[in-house]
C-alpha cells in the first residue's frame, strides 16, 4: 500500500529505510543544471576527477544569464558547452528554452528520479518523475554516480475534484494550495495529487502545479502517470518513456486536502509572497502597468495558445507593457508556425527570448510603484529589479485579459477558445548538442578569464590553532555571508573573486583579516546560515581558510554545505560560552582526527586562558567527509 | 542645375545663402528621437515652454534602453509616453521597433527634412528625405519651430553602375564607400547617389547605404526618389507621400566617385573601425564565435527574408551563437506570418526583441577573444561589451552564410532565393500612440525618481569674479568631461546626479570644488571637448556653475554645446598666457554685457595680479544666446 512517492523511492533506495524523518539515500537517474548554478556544479564535477557522468541522462541548460551584458555570461556558456562535451553531458544552447519546460517536453520520465540545481526542478513531477532541487555539489555528486542523501519525506495527498471553468487555470489550483498550506507548509514533505480532477489536467497544467510546489517549501510534488501522460509523451514522439504510476488503494498519507475545481475561481498572490493569495474578485479594477507572461511556471504551448486566443483581435491597453517569453524553442516555433505569435504581436505584445528573463530579474524591471501582473512563481520584494513595484502572481488567463483591459479583470468574463494540444508537437532537438565519446577526448574545456579552478580544501589537521575572524549574532543569513546582487553575481564561477565580498556588509575587513591570518574560526549565535542554499556561503569561507564555525545552532542546508566543503559545524555545549569569546581571540582545538560520533570536544581559548566544550552531531559519513577535507576529496579518495 | 541636396535645402531655406561652407538655417518638417537621447530632448522642450510641437510630424521612439535592468529604463519610457501626449508628439511603444526602420516604413517622405537625435537618422535618405542627426537640444528647438542651423555642405556624387550579384548586398556598397572615403571622408558633405545602378536597389537597400553614411562623418546621404520609391510607399499604403526627386542634368558636385555593382564582391570591416574594410576573399575561413543580425542598418523585411532563405533547411554551427533582431514590429509580424521566423528558429537562431540590442552593447556581449560577425554599423573597440572581442561588420548574406559554416565564407557560393517584397506590407500602427489634443490637456507627465527637471542657466552677469575649478591639458575629450558607461548612463535624465561624475577621472574633487565655490572657470589647452556630441559635457558643468571655458582651442560640436547652454568659449589671444594660470586662481571679467563681435576681452588674474586677453569669435546670435543664459532662455525671451 504505497504512495507514488514511496514507490519511486523504493525503486531507487540505496541506503536507509523508508521511515518518515529518517535519513535515506536514493539513486539518481537524471540530472539537470542551469547556467547560474551549473558552472559551479561542473567545476565540482571536474574537481572530482570524473571522466564521464554515470547517470542515464545529464543535461546542462542555459536559461538564466542570457542578456550577456559583458563577456562573463557568454564565457560561462562556452565553458558549459565544452565541459559538457568533455564529460558526456548533453548541452542545450542558449535560445533552446527554459530548463524545466524543455526537460518536461523532451526528457522527463514518469517513475524516474531527477536531481536539478534549480529549485523549480519539481516541474517534472507533472509527468510523474520524482524531481528534486538541490545544490550544485549534490548534482555533481549524482553525475558522479553517488546517491542523493535526504530525509525520508512525509507525503501529503491533495485530492482534486471535477474540472476547471473556462478562464480558471491550474495556476489557480497551486495558488489555492499556497493559500491553504503557506510557504512553509511543504517543508519535509512530498505533495502528491490524486482524485478524479487529475484526468482533466494536461501535463503542462500539472507541471505548473508541481513547479510551484517549490514555493510550499516541499521536497517535491508529483502527479500520477496516466493516459494523459501517455498522450503527452506520444505527442512528443516518446511514448516508449511511458509507465503507469499511481498510489495503491489504501496508501497512507500524512495529511490530506481536497480542492473542488468546479467552483475554484481565479486567484492572485499579492505582494510580496506567493502565499499571500486572494480570490481575484477581491482586487478587480486595480490599474495594471506591466503584464509579464512566461517562466518555467507558465510558458507551455498550451499556456501560450491560451494567451494568443485571449489576445486575438484585441489590442493591449496603451498604458500597459505586455511582455511574453515562450518557454522553449519548441513552443516558440509552433507559435511562429501556427499564427499564435503573430496574434500576440498584432495585439501589441513584446516578444522576449525563450529564457527565464524577467522572472529572475533579468530585464523588464517595471516602472516605479508599478503594479506588475506576472505568471511567474515568486513575487519576493525587489526580485523584479524595481524595489517599489508591487508584483502579483496570476494565471496566463488573468494576465492576458488584464493586459487588454488595463486593469485587473476576471478572465471568465471573456469569450475565448480553449486551445487543443496539437496532434504532435514539433520535434527538433538540433540545439541540444549530444556528447560524443570521440569528440570528448579531444575537447578542450574553455575557461574565460572569469572562470577559475575550484579551490579544494586540505584534509583535516589534528590540531588547529587559529584566531576568531568574526563573531556574529543570531539569525545570520546566507545573504549576510555571501551577498547577491549585480555587483557579485558575475563572479559566481570565480571563488577567489567572490571571496572578497564575504561578510562585506557585516565586517568589511573579513576578507583581508582572513588573508592576513591564514584563515581561522567563525563564532555565531543561533540559526546561523538561514536562507538560500547558495554554496558560496560555505565555499568562499573555506577558500579563505575558515576551519570551523562555532555557533549556538545552524540552519539545515547551510550546515550540510559546511560539511560538504570540509568546515566543521560545532555547537556550544553551554551557550553562555559564546559570551566569553571575542573577535581575534586565539582558539586551539586538538585531537581532531580522533573525532567520534556523539562525543564533545574541548576548545582552548588561548587568549582568555579558558576552555569550553563544543559538540558536533556529525554522522560517521560526515566525519569521514570532514577528515577528507570535504565531499570532493572523499569521493576522490574512494575512487582510488 | 541643382543637386537633390540643394533642391531640398532650397525648399526649406530660412536663413543664409546656399554657398558651400557658409552658415544657413533650414526649416525642419519632421523630428524623431530615441529614448537614450529623447529624455533630455523632451526635458529641453518642456523647459522652452512650448505647448504643442510646431513640426508636421514629431515622433518619440523607444529602442535603445529596452533591457530594463532596473526601474530607470521603464520610468524613462513612461516619461516619454506622457510628455509626448502632452506636447503633440507620436509615441512608439517599446516593442514597435528601431526608430530608423519604423520611420522608413511609416513616416519618412521624399523631399522632406528630418532632424533626429540619433546619428543614424540619415537612414531616411534612402527614401529621398534630407535626414540629419543632431543633439537633443537642436531637435527640441526644431520641435519648437526653430530652424536648424548648419553649414551649407559640399555635395559628393557617388555613381552606381549595374546590379549586384546574388550574395552581394547594399551593405557591401557602403563598406566599399567607407574603404574609398574613410570615416572622415564625409565631414561637411552630403553624399548623393545616382547612376543606372540606383534603380536596381530597393528602398531598404538604399537605406542601408544612407544609414552608414554616418560612419563617413557625412552631414547626411540621400538617394533620388523614383519609381522604386513610389512602389515602396504604395506597398506601405502611403503612395500619397511620393514626390519625384532627382538631381538636375548638369548639377555641380564637389567630388564624384563611381562604383561598379556587377563586379563588387562581399566586403568586411575588420576591427575596430568601419572603414577598415577588406574584400571577404582576404579573410575566408576565419572561425566565427558569434553572428548578430539586425540593427538600423540591416533589419528590414528584405534583409530578414534573405537571411531566412539562406538559413532554410540548414543548422547553425554548434560553436556559433546566432542572434537575430528584426528591425520592426512590421517586419517581425510578417516573418511570424509567412514562416520566415520559423525557418530562423528551426535553423537555431536566437530571436531577440525588435530593438537596437547588441548594436549598442545592450546585451549579447560575445565570449572573450570572440570573432563576432555583425550586420551593424559600428565596430568600435569595446562597443560589444567584450573588450577582447574582434567585431567585424558584414552583410546579412555573409553573416547568415558564415553562421551555418562556422567560419567566414563568401555567400556567393550558396544557392538561395532572393526574396521579393510582398504585394503590400502589413500595416498596423497600433503600438504608435497618437497625440490627442483633448487628452493632452489632462495628461500628467510622469517623472520617475531618476528624472529631474532640466536645470536652466541664468542670464549673463556683467562682471564675473570666480576661481579656476580645473586646469587641463590638450585634447580633452567629452569622455574626460562626462564619462559614459553603465555606472553613469542610467542618470542621463538626471543632471544633478550625473554632475557628480564630471571630470571624475581627471580631478575627482571637481564636483565638490564647484559646489563649494559656486562654480567658476575651466582652463584648457587645445582641442578642448573633442569626441562625441553628448550635451551632458556642457549641461552638467553649466549646472555646476561653470561660466566660461578659457582654452587654446575648441572642438566644433562641444563649442556649440557650450554656447547652447550659456557657457562662454574664450580662446587665449596669446597661448602662452595659459602657463600663468593655476587651479584655484581667482579670475575677474568685467563688461561682459558689452561683449561685441570680433572684440577681445581683458581678464584679470586677481590671485596673480596679472591681466591677459581672450577672444571669443561669437556671432551676434551666439552673443544673444549667451547673454540670455543659453538657447532655451533665448527662445523663451523671443516667445514673450
Amino acid at each position: 500500500m504505497l504512495t507514488i512517492t514511496e514507490k519511486i523511492i523504493k525503486a531507487h533506495l540505496v541506503e536507509g529505510e523508508m521511515h518518515r524523518g529518517e535519513p535515506i539515500a536514493i539513486h539518481i537517474d537524471q540530472t539537470l543544471t542551469q547556467d547560474a548554478t551549473g558552472t559551479m556544479a561542473y567545476l565540482q564535477l571536474e574537481a572530482m576527477g570524473v571522466d564521464q557522468v554515470k547517470t542515464e541522462l545529464s543535461i546542462s541548460y542555459v536559461d538564466h544569464n542570457t542578456l550577456q551584458s559583458g563577456f562573463e555570461n557568454a564565457d560561462d556558456h562556452k565553458y558549459l558547452q565544452t565541459v559538457a562535451m568533455k564529460h558526456g553531458v548533453k548541452f542545450s544552447k542558449p535560445g533552446n528554452g527554459i530548463c524545466h519546460q524543455v526537460h518536461l517536453e523532451r526528457f522527463a520520465k514518469p517513475g524516474k528520479t531527477l536531481l536539478g540545481s534549480d529549485s523549480h526542478t519539481p516541474t517534472a513531477g507533472g509527468i510523474g518523475a520524482l524531481a528534486i532541487g538541490a545544490g550544485g555539489l549534490d548534482v555533481a555528486c549524482a553525475m558522479a554516480g553517488r546517491a542523493f542523501h535526504l530525509t525520508m519525506p512525509k507525503v501529503v495527498n491533495i485530492i482534486l475534484h471535477g474540472s476547471l471553468q473556462r478562464g480558471v487555470s491550474s495556476k489557480d489550483i497551486i495558488l489555492k494550495v499556497l493559500q491553504l498550506l503557506s510557504v512553509k507548509g511543504g517543508v519535509g514533505k512530498v505533495i502528491e495529487y490524486s482524485g478524479d480532477g487529475v484526468k482533466n489536467l494536461s501535463i503542462p497544467q500539472r507541471a505548473t502545479i508541481t513547479n510551484m510546489g517549490a514555493e510550499l517549501g516541499a521536497t517535491t510534488s508529483v502527479f500520477p502517470s496516466d493516459e494523459i501522460t501517455y498522450e503527452f509523451l506520444k505527442k512528443q514522439h516518446r511514448e516508449e518513456d511511458y509507465v503507469e504510476l499511481k498510489a495503491d488503494e489504501g496508501a497512507v498519507y500524512d495529511e490530506t486536502y481536497e480542492i473542488d475545481l468546479d467552483t475554484l475561481e481565479p486567484m492572485i498572490a499579492m505582494p510580496h509572497s506567493p502565499d499571500n493569495v486572494l480570490p481575484i474578485s477581491e482586487v478587480l479594477g486595480m490599474k495594471v502597468d506591466q503584464v509579464a507572461i512566461g517562466s518555467c511556471t507558465n510558458s507551455s504551448y498550451r499556456d501560450m495558445m491560451t494567451v494568443a486566443n485571449i489576445l486575438k483581435g484585441k489590442t493591449v491597453d496603451p498604458e500597459v507593457s505586455l511582455v511574453i517569453s515562450p518557454g522553449s524553442r519548441q513552443v516558440l516555433n509552433m507559435l511562429a508556425s501556427n499564427g499564435g505569435l503573430s496574434t500576440m504581436i498584432t495585439a501589441g505584445a513584446r516578444i522576449l527570448e525563450t529564457t527565464c528573463g524577467p522572472c529572475i530579474g533579468m530585464g523588464q524591471s517595471p516602472i516605479t510603484n508599478a503594479l506588475s501582473l506576472r505568471t511567474f512563481n515568486r513575487n519576493f520584494y525587489g526580485r523584479s529589479g524595481t524595489l517599489s513595484a508591487k508584483v502579483c502572481l496570476v494565471s496566463p488567463e488573468t494576465a492576458a485579459a488584464s493586459a487588454i483591459a488595463g486593469y485587473i479583470i476576471d478572465p471568465r468574463v471573456l469569450e475565448f477558445d480553449i486551445p487543443e494540444d496539437p496532434e504532435y508537437f514539433t520535434i527538433d532537438d538540433s540545439m541540444i548538442i549530444e556528447p560524443d565519446m570521440e569528440l570528448s577526448a579531444e575537447t578542450e574545456v574553455v575557461r574565460g578569464p572569469n572562470i577559475k579552478p575550484l579551490p579544494i580544501n586540505t584534509p583535516l589537521k589534528n590540531t588547529i590553532t587559529k584566531k576568531v575572524m568574526i563573531k556574529v549574532d543570531d539569525n545570520i543569513t546566507t545573504d549576510h555571508i555571501a551577498p547577491a546582487g549585480a555587483k557579485v553575481l558575475p563572479y559566481r564561477s570565480n571563488i577567489e573573486k567572490i571571496s572578497e565580498f564575504i561578510f562585506m556588509n557585516v565586517k568589511a575587513s573579513f576578507h583581508d583579516d582572513c588573508i592576513a591570518n591564514d584563515g581561522g574560526f567563525i563564532v555565531a549565535g543561533s540559526n546561523y546560515g538561514q536562507g538560500s542554499s547558495r554554496e558560496h556561503a560555505a565555499l568562499a569561507p573555506m577558500y579563505l581558510g575558515i576551519k570551523a564555525v562555532i555557533a549556538k545552532s545552524f540552519a539545515r542546508i547551510h550546515r550540510a554545505n559546511l560539511i560538504n566543503f570540509g568546515i566543521i559545524p560545532f555547537t556550544f555545549v553551554n551557550e553562555k560560552d559564546y559570551n566569553d569569546i571575542d573577535e581575534m581571540d586565539t582558539l586551539k582545538i586538538t585531537d581532531l582526527l580522533d573525532i567520534k560520533e556523539n562525543t564533545p570536544i574541548t576548545v582552548q581559548n588561548v587568549t582568555k586562558g579558558k576552555t569550553f566544550q563544543v559538540e558536533h552531531n556529525l554522522t560517521q559519513l560526515d566525519i569521514d567527509t570532514i577528515k577528507a577535507g570535504g565531499t570532493l576529496n572523499l569521493i576522490r579518495q574512494n575512487q582510488k
